[in-house]
């Protein structure tokens, strides 16, 4: 299939809201929904530029100080769309007659929507009907519809009546809270209209925004003669043709409108005289050269090819170009949100365009920047020093009526800041000053928002927010927020001491001590982290919650929002989005392995997803845990979000963000990228079912492409010059027109032992250990509990035999019999002598050493390498994990993880080989192939299991690794 | 003065707002605001009928599920009260002519507001206007004004025109969210109106509620001829009258507002038939039943007798009588609040008419019964069990537009069991089946509201409510909410159990073990507490804010809530109302007066008092804490909040639960009045600047009065059979008849000794055993800092020591070194004997035996009983205070409190010796004169300093303690 298109090839009624949402032809400025040209079988007919709205006071049915005074809604503006086509004596009409074909189909390349309709009427005449649209790129003022009509079979006298309809209107509001308009009366007023010869024209002006609108349509017909007739009332113009059977009529309407003062009827004719096959061409050179660089293949999956070019398009149009506005979460396709800018457009938009377009993530940033003021204002009223950024607004005021899910979401200052940072990072560019500001005075807000709280260790504490997760509010510390206002802060420093140090002029002066206050409260920021569970809890009070009850809330529950109310859902577990996860993703190089693959699979089971912005995170950090099937599983739900009509309400408008979180989930989950302060990284793993992928990123004015399969990744410098890229764990610079290729194969390049039960048998010393110290106590302690114990931890140990005992120590007790546990068992390893190892390992870590292949131990004994030197094989380790230096010990990932990093071996290269069940299941989540000492029976989650180590030989291990 | 009215003697139009809110007569059901019968001169003509209002949908900002529905709004009714005066040819004006003379005055004993005004017009037509006017708590329709002209110097034609004023209006919402009234169209719609004979009348009906009204207003003149004019387009008559020098013509005007079908008319004019004679002496008699046992009266402070008198009047007046109304939280004096009722009446209202009307508190229990249907509903909607009752409301259907403050504040339920379980304590008599049932549903309600949060501990825990103070919103764990809920849950389970002991049937059917998962919820429920301050914080995050900045706060921004955005006030320290104190004052029975010491304290400096139901509570509490002066001070911000208009809102309406505070600080704070559990003791201490005071209590159908004078109390049985009752700590029995006294002047029955450098110089020891231990931890010690330990517990002097060493060690560490030195003081002890004991100590301690008077050794020391038996002191005295069994040792009081309740002896009559900083600090937060061993400059808090023992006599304390 050519996937460089979108369409159908039939009518199906029940689809026709969606589509005309995905149908939208826009170009930042100017949408058209994709309703028909006629009035018939319209869901909704669109019509808006971004950024024209007009605003009332919100109504609270309670207020109080500091709430955001007015709505701003987006405007359904006059539909300069309309024609009405009269076939004889009857309206042309799908619902009545015969449909003999019928197609549309937005194209790519072209960036024209098309549709064909062959159509009986009920009275027997027959014609083919032939539109083509679109708004152009290369002219914001300017859009175009060409309508052809065929007579077939007999000839016939049609009639096409084109209107500009002035009493459009927005859809009004309803129970959802994410739909609708609210407005009193109609915001816009239409002060004059005009026909003249082939000309509609027609001025407005918004009630209380005081914006203005002129909007002007040109016809031009087709060289047959026409019967024309205007109806001033309406805006409208008819021309009547009297059609020869097989002849063709073409009614071609260019349209401007215009919001900046320029002439309408002016435009509207240069854009006649200009033509339609010039500003198709036009057009086309313009999408030419964006899927140069953004055109994404792969091989095996047509319907995802489809889904991620659709959804780039789709960000292309719905983007604002001029600095002037941004990208509306719905983008120019419908009413939802009322076409307000949320964070959604720097935390999941800016990244594309800043690989694939970066002059255009530049103008989004801009469009923040002039609304600085705005901020600065709304920061005062909050009793806040410099800058607070509106969380949902269009003119820079905040337009949040309900705060705990609006203004308290102070992140939205982090995340434009950390867009920024990125974007420059990757083109390369110097942070310019308009930047530097808007860091200034982001910080200044993080200073003034929190405090210093003497009773959590005197750490920089930010009380009462909101996290992007609204399924909890007016929290304390959401880890989220700490961690983007502290990476906000530090950016500040970072760039305003680059200005210092090349003497440059600062934007703005700073206050003596502000540089360092700033660096200090960064330093000293409070991150909430559970030690026992090893994760950062989203807040001060998440790990106080109940857990949301899963099991008994239906399908048609979700989304919560819509059938719970708040203060249910605050007062549980539960997830719309997982925040810290993101923040994981985002701070990337802050985080462990380990911790990242923990948190992900901590907050998984309390994440609904009922926000769009949730899977394609899922989707990425399923990837980064090794988790192909769940990772592609996120995917799927992102990609075909709008297409599929996941969330059930696309017929509002398509999702921004899912859209571009699409994009993210190829590159930064399938393809591993990651941008850390400037280095570029990737980890290719292909989803099973495809054959290949390839896309392409501008990274530092250089063009790189990236292909792979599941056997290979080539990365290729397309175009710019060298440039240092890291391919897993490896280093490299691609040269101009350099191909670099890798293997993504699993070699057999790191074996981890576990040592207890692996290479020799100190199981019984440490259970005998363990019995001398529970007589001592007077504790039940036999061979089955110790089962229990294998691989785990002395302090689980311990934990365990109290559990079973159903006592409850004190810290110091506790300390106490840990201590003689471990000095009864340090005094039994006098024992051990090398004979003690098991069969064949000797020999096993010998060869391993002379066919290259690295070792490490991998013990959660704090004794392992007091043994090692018993058993005299020191020497045959390359590394040695240890317990002490990471968060948790098996069964989580830490200490299998470390071990690979420590030789140097990417984790799919590495075996790991454990007796223990938690053993097992710490290799399996380190990504790893799991060779199991033992049975099958106790070891279900191994690779491949081995009643003993008799059998362990190196080709053995390279075949495990290779099936 | 005659404390038994209010009035004033001249006309002040600044105090015109206020006076319309002080000046309302009403009975419950019917109120008339007290503007003038004129329309001149008015801030806000009212007229209201308790429970009649009228609702429409909330319009939120951005709504969400299960928000509530509708508002409600108590209606201004047409106005009954008008009637213009003309003398000669001109209107009766107080701004033009000359005022001669002008009163007004508002009798308590009679229920009459009457005004008496000597004019004269610009023309020179003097006359002398008398009004008198009633509201009838005899018959609830019916009201009566009596108008009244005399005509001076001259003959006079005057002309008196009477209407029911139809158009009258709600006054409309502002920027205050306190106020105003959110009608987008009229809400009382006008059915009829007509004229008959000396009769005007009305029929309306509210346009959304569907309530009705009739209204009617017979006329009866003197018998002086009249010329009588009917105006049906205004519903006004107008009677002329020609009247001789002297003469004095009458209008008397007899109004019947009906809302449950009675005929109007036919009510107006059998309240004529009655007359107002009549009338009026009936309304007397009800009144003298009710002063009866509400009288209060205090020699040396009119005005606040005054104020007492005025505000018990208005909640008699504002009190709904019929179960089918409660009182709203401005009575029917005006419309703030909406009307509506809140937690206020159960919580401040209704323990007054608990003990002084109990019928009347009943009826307003019976309201609630009577919204039980509702509140299921609403309970059902939030996702509970059980019934949630609405925060506020009218028609019993939650109608806060602003959950966080609204429906989060659940405490409601647990305030209306809990004033329910006060209630029927008070009068002794059965709980009721429909008491039951309420208990039983909010028992449930609480069951699913909280969790077994495992990470607490496996304690019960609620999350995401709002206590009282609306300063923190949607916390974990607001310790008044939990403590009340369990209170709750405890109540139900005993009138259950009693219910099912004594075989009788149950309300409702309760689910198999539904009792027994109340009782384990109430057992396992979570109260925050911290150790280190000794304190229940108000919640899990309040330790962990900053405070609020205080001293950057200008007077003009309180209240906070007017200037500042929610999210700035939650995220800070800071408080409305104290909540958790209220919650140790309504729960006194589980907290130690250290506790409640300490609490008061600790929250005190956070307390804005912006809420009018703060002062009360602090007034209370001050008074239990020994503070006399500060109960004094809250006192005063309480009693005489509306005539002082200290809130500048008076004229909005009256703060009913303030008027109710007034009359607890003196009964729960002066008196010290407590009943906890049917136990009724008292602890009166009379302010300053007073004589005595006298008040009444209905307890157990008996009537107990109370008089205090500086000197002594009389606890009289007035009324009623014989009644335990506690005077301070003695319990006696009041027989029929009888009269108790009390001597209140202060007498030592207590001597209360520290042990080292009062008893015996130990402290060498100490220094040398800390010495030792911090030679062998190479810690810096010397005796200046030895000095900062003198008198401070073990724990918390090797606090300092390694404060002042700058290094912080673990729990282990610090329990090792602390049994070092007490093992190094120990082994030192064996060196004393009894001749160690300071001079005059050993015959002092025998004197105070030989006199009677008890002693107790109050100690940080953990060793101080080993001291004794060393020294042969042991058998001197009478108590040992045991600092392991106390939650904080000095400089707070829980030692010393512990001791006097050991040896029995109110604090007040104990006298504590000490000669450190700390314990003089103690005594003193104690209640306890403090004598001082040491120099005045190192002890100025004490009350009396001597540099040894050796004057010490028994004489001497006697003598301190009486100065």
């Amino acid at each position: 299939m050519d996937t460089m298109q979108f369409g159908s090839d039939w009518y199906d009624e029940n689809l026709m809201a969606r589509n005309e949402t995905l149908f939208t032809t826009a170009n930042g400025y100017l949408g058209f929904r994709g309703d028909f040209e006629e009035k018939e079988g319209s869901y909704h007919k669109g019509t808006y530029i971004n950024g024209f709205f007009d605003s009332e006071p919100i109504v609270y049915g309670e207020t109080a100080f500091g709430y955001a005074k007015n709505h701003e809604t987006i405007l359904n503006l006059p539909d300069p769309k309309r024609i009405e086509l009269t076939v004889g004596k009857r309206p042309f009409s799908l619902k009545r007659g015969t449909l003999n074909s019928f197609s549309r189909n937005l194209d790519f390349h072209t960036g024209v929507l098309s549709r064909f309709v062959d159509w009986t009427s009920e009275d027997g005449n027959r014609v083919v009907l032939c539109s083509r649209r679109l708004v152009s790129f290369i002219d914001k003022n300017c859009a175009v519809i060409e309508y052809s009509v065929t007579a077939k079979g007999n000839p016939l006298h049609i009639c096409l009546r084109s209107s500009i309809e002035v009493t459009s209107d927005n859809r009004s509001a309803n129970e959802d809270p994410r739909v609708g308009s609210k407005f009193s009366s109609r915001p816009l007023l239409i002060l004059e209209t005009g026909i003249e010869e082939n000309q509609l024209s027609f001025i407005a002006k918004t009630r209380n925004s005081n914006l203005s609108l002129r909007g002007a349509a040109f016809h031009v017909s087709s060289t047959i003669p026409a019967r024309i007739t205007k109806f001033p009332s309406d805006l409208a113009i008819e021309y009547c043709f009297d059609l020869e059977e097989g002849e063709t009529v073409t009614l071609t309407k260019y349209i401007a409108y215009c919001t900046e003062g320029d002439d309408e009827r002016f435009l509207a004719h240069k854009f006649a005289s200009k033509g339609f096959p010039l500003i198709a061409r036009e057009q086309k050179e313009y999408l030419d050269s964006f899927w140069n660089l953004a055109r994404i293949r792969i091989e095996g999956d047509d319907l995802s090819e489809q889904a991620l070019q659709l959804n780039l398009f789709h960000l292309l149009q719905s983007c604002g170009k001029e600095g002037k506005t941004s990208m509306a979460a719905k983008g120019l396709t419908g009413e939802g949100y009322e076409g307000h800018y949320f964070w959604d457009t720097e935390s999941y938009v800016l990244p594309i365009f800043t690989y694939l377009k970066p002059e255009l993530a530049e103008q989004l940033l801009k469009y923040r920047y002039s609304i600085l003021p705005q901020s600065r204002k709304r920061a005062e009223t909050m009793n806040l020093k410099g800058a607070l950024f509106p969380w949902r607004t269009i003119s820079g005021n905040e337009c949040s009526a309900y705060f705990p899910a609006g203004t308290a979401q102070y992140h939205i200052d982090a995340d434009i800041l950390f867009a920024a940072q990125k974007c420059f990072n990757a083109s390369g560019k110097e942070i310019p000053p308009w930047i530097v500001e808007m860091a200034i005075e982001s910080a200044r807000m993080w200073a003034s928002l929190g405090s210093y709280v003497a009773s959590k260790g005197n750490r920089f504490c930010i009380n009462e927010v909101t996290g992007p997760d609204e399924y909890t509010a007016c929290v304390d510390n959401n880890a989220y927020t700490n961690l983007m206002a502290r990476e906000n802060l530090l950016f500040c420093c970072e760039v305003v001491k680059k200005y210092q140090d090349q003497g440059k002029q600062l934007p703005l002066e700073l206050r003596t001590g502000e540089l360092h206050q700033w660096q200090g409260i960064a330093e000293a920021m409070y991150i909430p982290f559970d030690k026992e569970l090893g994760i950062y809890p989203q807040d001060d009070s998440f790990l106080f919650k109940a857990d949301w009850p899963f099991f008994d809330t239906p399908r048609e529950k979700y989304p919560l929002l819509l059938h719970y109310h708040p203060l249910v859902i605050y007062r549980h577990r539960v997830l719309k989005q997982p925040d810290l996860v993101l923040a994981q993703f985002l701070l990337s190089g802050l985080f462990t392995k380990a911790e990242k693959i923990r948190n992900f699979a901590f907050y998984e089971p309390y994440t609904t997803g009922d926000s769009s912005l949730s899977h394609c995170i899922q989707s990425i950090m399923a990837s980064e845990s090794f988790q192909s099937v769940k990772a592609w599983w996120y995917f799927k739900k992102t990609v075909r979000m709008d297409i599929d009509d996941i969330h059930g309400n696309s017929a509002d408008g398509i999702h921004t963000a899912s859209m571009a979180g699409s994009w993210m989930a190829l590159v930064y989950g399938f393809a591993g990228f990651r941008d850390w302060k400037g280095t570029f990284s990737f980890n290719p793993q292909l989803p099973d079912s495809w054959k290949s992928v390839s896309f392409c990123l501008s990274l530092r004015s250089s063009v790189v492409k990236i292909h792979f399969t599941k056997e290979e990744v080539t990365y290729s410098l397309v175009a710019g010059k060298a440039l240092s890229l890291i391919h897993r764990n490896e280093s490299f610079v691609l040269e101009e027109g350099e191909n670099r290729c890798f293997s993504l194969v699993p070699a057999l390049e790191g074996v981890l032992f576990d040592l207890d039960g692996v290479i020799v048998d100190t199981a019984k010393l440490h259970y005998l250990a363990w019995k001398s110290v529970s007589d001592r106590y007077g504790l039940a302690f036999d061979t089955e509990v110790n089962k229990k114990l294998l691989g785990v931890s002395r302090d689980t140990s311990l934990a365990i035999i109290l559990e079973h005992n159903k006592v409850v120590w004190d810290e110091e007790k506790k300390q106490q019999a840990l201590e003689q546990k471990n000095e009864a068992y340090v005094a039994s390893l006098d024992i051990l002598s090398p004979k003690d190892v098991f069969p064949k390992m000797r020999e096993l870590l010998q060869n391993l050493q002379h066919a290259g292949i690295y070792t490490a131990l991998v013990s959660a004994s704090k004794n392992a390498k007091a043994v090692c030197a018993k058993l005299q094989i020191l020497d045959l380790f390359d590394a040695f994990a240890d317990v002490r230096k990471v968060q948790k010990s098996k069964p989580e990932p830490d200490l299998f993880l470390v071990a690979a990093e420590q030789i140097g071996v990417w984790y799919s290269n590495c075996i790991g080989i454990e007796d223990a069940k938690a053993g097992i299941q710490a290799i399996k989540k380190a990504g790893m192939k799991a060779v199991g000492i033992g049975t099958a029976e106790e070891l279900p989650e191994a690779d491949y299991v081995l009643v003993d180590t008799t059998k362990l030989t190196v080709e053995l291990l390279q075949g495990i690794l290779n099936t």
